[in-house]
């Protein structure tokens, strides 16, 4: 590839990719986005999806995902109550990217 | 969405897909794989290119890309020599997901 010529402007670049990289980037916070992909699932069941994480973390990154607006946390009615996380709209509309570096990591990185 | 019944294995998160995402969300590193996936550039261009990186540490994610073989240091004969940064193949097949989290983050993160 060349070079471009020193009289070009580099490109910029985009600072909402940037701000998406890093939040989804966070350490284990691409990999509970993943687990939720699938479907909601309780804390629980997050914790096993995610071998390594631990319980303080994974509330920490949880609050973090519901503040950003990626998670939506519910509570079931019951005995005892399901508190269960899901995906909104917004973190739902990640798939496609999550799916295109799912593709490229078993290529490059398995 | 309904959470699984209780019985069924939650899904496990694709250690490829989390091993990659931490690698592309660590601190500037998004951003350097983004500035590069437009051309080749010396590393004054990839500085301006992302603003706010320091020297320092654009030297050490540059050199952790090329360790992670994502990018590909070359200098060019002349005087004085030019030594330009460029995505490797594995580091070029990020685009597409690059692409579709940049789409994301201009709806989403704007």
């Amino acid at each position: 590839m060349e070079a471009r010529p020193a009289q070009e402007q580099p490109p910029g670049v985009c600072p909402h990719f940037h701000d998406a990289i890093e939040l989804i980037g966070k350490r284990w916070t691409g990999a509970i986005v993943f687990a939720l992909t699938e479907g909601s699932l309780r804390f629980g069941e997050l914790r096993e999806a995610v071998p390594g994480l631990s319980d303080r973390l994974l509330s920490r990154r949880l609050r973090e995902l519901e503040r950003e607006g990626l998670v939506a946390r519910s509570v079931e009615p019951g005995s005892p109550v399901r508190v269960v996380y899901s995906l909104t709209e917004a973190g739902a509309e990640l798939r496609p990217a999550i799916a295109e570096l799912k593709s490229w990591a078993q290529r490059w990185r398995a």
